[in-house]
């Protein structure tokens, strides 16, 4: 196994129904976005547990460049590709039933489909060495291992360990040369000034991801059974500072809300939670029907987040049948945005990511990234009404949500948002 | 079996996990307010169907006053017991194994937990005749069956067989005797002249049910196969009349809905979708997230409903994701309802059951029954707000949903409604 | 709430749809066959814990006759009834917006549909004393209340605190003196000899349910998180002492079984892991699809069994193609026990329920219960073949399986059973 | 979309959940081996269907060499590819916001990962002219595409259509240059004399595919409705020649079965009922818990088997609860057939792939392939017990359901075979 989630379940049945045993672990570096299943399925297999030798795990044991592993008439062989991280390492394989050349190769977060690994975990003055580093193990260990080799990077669309990977299970090392931007720089320094210049952004949660993959994670052998939680209680502990989590689509979150819930849909779960939900206070989930909880408690416990306090009990619509107060959220079509875009005294904030904004953005926007808002949000006026928009109108209600909780007003989601206001055929404009 | 339903695999699965055929099945009347499934499940077991007497049924056999059917040591006994209608029967059952007394009996719609049958169905003139029935029948063939002998009506909570239903799934002689408001009357003229007066509501889907239950209904080996479709599909349906219902709860509905859709959330589909929907234009679903549509078109087929067409493909954030336009519903929670209530230019509209009515309602509102809407649109003014209520919000939104298809404009449905006014402890006036 | 269970979620969601809070908590006595929920839902609601005054709980209030309860317009009223246990109390019903008599009472183990509470907890000195006191709390309080009175008992079919329980949800107090066998007795001296020499069942888990529930039970806060386990990490845990239960159906079961497995189908695992399991060694599932593994492990919680491993990946197949032994278990149809039934060198055992085998038992056969089997073993012989039967054949591979685990050989399992014996029209003998 | 299969959900949920229409489609070939939803998916979107011009379709639009079809940023192009069959196109796919390069190719049957086309499709004398096409196909206008161009095949592991196809959802042009065995050859002469040698399986309902996938199939708007069956139904059934196909697993199958019915487990029934059912007589499913019964309807519809009635009613222990006869089927495992392996009285059969079988067996071994066996059965003896064994033992037990059906006695099916027979380290020969 290569870079193991924490939820093991699927790795030892898939294992089992072919009829093999796990006898391997490989970490192609400190993850820093999920929480690593190693020690967990290292407890459940019995197998030993590997990574590179330039960080100071305190489990597993060290591996080096040229180091083979056997299993049957397959061979892992150890790359090591620093530049993401000091410790990267990539996984060649070979079959030798069927060719003594190298046939794939498991990269980390060294290259993604269309996107190479971002280098600023070090700080600021080491980004021209790591990126320097990046682009050595990218040209002389991963991209000569030839064009037709199968290559399965770390990680796929939407996550934060890259500015723009494609939704792509695995690729080629032939198709990156040609397709992948980031391949296509004229020199080694082109590549190095582009990396340095990258705007990527680093989620909290990355800290605790952090010290658990290095220090070694708590076992999941439990994970907290969600209770259903009467109207009073969730008001007593939200009072307490609760964090309450309406996993709802826009609309409904729209269509009335509890005061002071954050919005994240449901799916969106293991994408942004983490952006800003903390770790001591309890988390309590509001859904309408309580369909999803179950894969909410596993996106919320890959991210480490074990402090799940239960749900709301029947969903919602307990809520206002206890009389209780509810929130309502302005949503907007494209269409309306169009007819108010020249309003003077509307501020328009973009939150997606910032290569998206580059692409082109709607006339009169101000871009926050998302994730960024909690640390921004002094450059978001209070005074005037604030219209959000992201891709679909999911990820903006999420901001919406949040700059609610702290203190503004006049709200307005847009829904369809860029792929809607696209498909209207309403302008775009970049700079 | 005693009034079986269209889908009959419920009891196919039990009597054979007992070990059981079934070789009898009863109708206590012909039904009005579902498909019956005698027919399906006759064919499907071999099993005889028998039915009063005092109606042209098109299939089956007539059995009358003291017939007497045997299974094992236990035997249903035939009693006349019209009323509610002329042909309908009720069944006593002794297990012989157990005593030779009459230990439990199926009423049909004689009688039920907490009410008596409705007795309008042959025209004004006749409701004295059928009240006296009705009285005769409860009082001189089920009362004298014991205090203690089980009752099994045909109908529960919701049906719109009877004005008020207690939500129980069976009940007692000497429970009902003490309970039941109906059966408290001084006299039998009293009960005649409360039977008379009763309002009850017919949906015009008990037209059809009637015509079915007669003459027979189609097989039901071939349900529709709902089909995902896009939204330019669903537009140009909509376009040429189908009937887009969105089964979504009201905030959901109201945060955002395709224009022109009628909203029933998915578990009123069963109470509600015969008072709004036609057997011809072919039905097209919208749901968030295609959960339970299987429900919803299951509960369809028992109302006769077989021309369901298909659902929005990948749920309503399609619609909008395809810049299509989007409508909005105004909520108002009971908060906000009071603080408007003394408004004099609003229409506040009572859209539940004119006894719940009658129990009591908020200072100002009018009444009109939720599936008399249709009926009495004239009554209700178009140049003001109008804010409609029911018990929690759901069914205020159906009228709403219903109301905007039909022109009117500034709609509020209220969220939590009665449940959530009285939790409030705000006031309720009565006559 | 009345005796609630361990996993509470069905009560906080049901109070929260129809808008209500739950306030207080009977036990009607100390429970014995299952864990008691009380203290979970007063944590998660605030409502207060009550129960009779006789037996010094470690928990809750003490209450007693004549004690009142109101909510809302219903009020509840604490009957003293001793004979099942000293501490026994009755709550009768009054919804004085009906009536002001009694109109449903709730029995505990006082009474059943169609049983009587056991009266054998004391040791056979107090039979007498605790089956006069059961007899006067039946006659003097439960059946003054009316015939027409709801009566709804603690338990229903299958359970192990009555011999011979109906499956009703509930039943009536005329309903019961009609067709009650242990209420039709001459006298209380008849009732009371009767009750003294009735034959019923203690398993070993009911020292560790009257622990918890004079005690307190821990809380379910957290659940076991079940995982799967590699075929050889199996084998390591059996080899420990670890419980192997095979969830899986007789036939499949009998088609191959892990060596040293428990067979206990899904569905019957409430009634019978009790009788045959431990709380100190690690339980491991076996299924084929891992599809109800949810329902057993809260059966088994419910049971008081946290001590659960997990299961084994992807099923028993996996067991197979790992090249493990496997077992078989021989079964016979009705067909081949009635051919077999007069061999000479054939001991047949019949598993069932005493009170099942006094009514038909098939010629020759011996009567042990099932779950007394550990404890009389002796009375089974080892040398010759033994063919076990039982009411549809699920029960007696139970049997047979824990007989293979202690060295019985040449095993038989009667699918079918008496079911299919007596379909088939084969004789049955009584004594 | 590229070659669809006949339910259409999952293409139009994932086009609607992007915002795109499916405005093409396109089929590589005349499928043989699943009925396509070409007809369906252009019904339910409004697109226009493609295909090669070399056979004469009868619905649809031909297309040529070098035709090219534009999707936004993304362009199609045809390259006419036969050798499978005449009418092969493949479709290469260059994203031009990405690189003027072809970057990925749709290749039909014509190359698999692992595998090429079979060419045997017009009989024996145009086998080497159909071979020679196929090279020139692959090597002119497929390898050339350059290494890294991401390679998507027809069909994956398991499908009747390539003798050893690898699992593996898409492959890479160099990728199969290194590994897949049938490039490895010296010259075209060599590849086409291997191409004529291989020895391919073409199961019966080829004949049905082929018609229906030319002349256009009928549209799926309706799925039977499968109703569950009283036991004495299916035995009328049966006894007029219904086939009675029982999904469950071998060891379930083994432990006790209705006696003339087939077994093949849930999953393999869309690899296997094409070898073994008709489409005339209805077909009735029997399962233990009625879990996958909509998965196995939908398996057998996208083979075309619309003729399926019902399933038995609550499963396989309904058929001995009411006394009937059951069947079993002895099993061994691997030890067992060790054990006996060499007894003179046994024919051993294994039932794998012709390939499988070449790269080793058991000694003593026969081969015929499991879907051959219907026409093969007289080279299997009747007087001598039958040990048959296949990767896993689910194969062997569908052939010893067969062959039981079809007069044979005294068989054994060997769980584990030949995955665990190696497991167990013991010998393996070839020739």
């Amino acid at each position: 196994m290569v870079d193991p989630r924490r939820d093991i379940e699927v790795y030892l049945d898939l294992a089992e129904s072919n009829g093999l045993d796990i006898n391997y672990i490989f970490e192609t570096h400190r993850n820093e976005d999920y929480v690593i299943g190693s020690l967990e399925l290292a407890e459940a297999t019995g197998a030993e547990i590997f990574h590179g030798k330039n960080l100071n795990f305190q489990y597993g044991t060290p591996t080096s460049e040229g180091n083979i592993f056997h299993m049957g008439t397959v061979e892992l062989e150890v790359l090591e590709t620093p530049g993401h991280t000091l410790e990267s390492i990539s996984l060649a394989v070979r079959d030798l039933s069927a060719s003594d050349d190298v046939q794939m190769v498991f990269t980390g977060d060294v290259i993604f489909a269309g996107e190479t690994g971002r280098i600023d975990f070090y700080g600021i003055d080491r980004r021209p060495q790591m990126a320097g580093l990046l682009y050595e193990s990218i040209f002389q260990k991963i991209l000569p291992l030839g064009d037709g080799v199968i290559l399965c990077p770390a990680h796929g669309a939407g996550s934060v360990c890259g500015a723009d990977i494609r939704e792509q299970d695995y690729t080629t090392v032939g198709y990156e040369k040609k397709t992948n931007p980031q391949l296509q720089f004229a020199s080694k320094d082109d590549f190095v000034d582009f990396k340095i210049s990258e705007e990527l952004y680093t989620p909290p949660y990355f800290k605790k991801m952090e010290f658990y993959n290095q220090n070694g994670v708590p076992a999941l052998g439990m994970l907290p059974h969600l209770r259903p939680m009467p109207v009073k209680f969730l008001k007593d502990w939200a009072q307490r500072g609760a964090q309450v989590l309406d996993v709802r689509k826009p609309t409904s979150y729209a269509g009335g809300h509890i005061p002071g819930s954050l919005n994240i849909w449901e799916e969106g779960v293991a994408a942004f939670a983490g952006w800003f939900l903390n770790y001591e206070d309890p988390i309590i989930l509001v859904d309408d029907q309580s369909h999803g909880l179950l894969e909410v408690k596993l996106a919320l416990a890959r991210l480490g987040f074990d402090n799940i306090h239960g749900y709301l009990a029947n969903g919602f619509p307990s809520w206002y049948l206890h009389a209780e107060h509810v929130d309502k959220l302005n949503l907007w079509t494209v269409h309306d945005l169009k007819k108010h875009q020249d309003d003077s005294d509307l501020f328009l904030l973009d939150v997606r990511k910032i290569d998206d904004w580059k692409k082109g953005y709607i006339e009169g926007a101000h871009h926050i990234y998302l994730g960024e808002i909690p640390l921004k949000m002094k450059e978001i006026p209070h005074d005037i009404p604030l219209v959000v928009y992201c891709d679909s109108g999911y990820k903006s209600t999420i901001a919406c949500s949040f700059l609610k909780n702290n203190g503004y007003t006049h709200l307005t989601s847009v829904v369809g948002s860029m792929t809607a206001w696209e498909k209207a055929g309403y302008p775009v404009v970049n700079d």
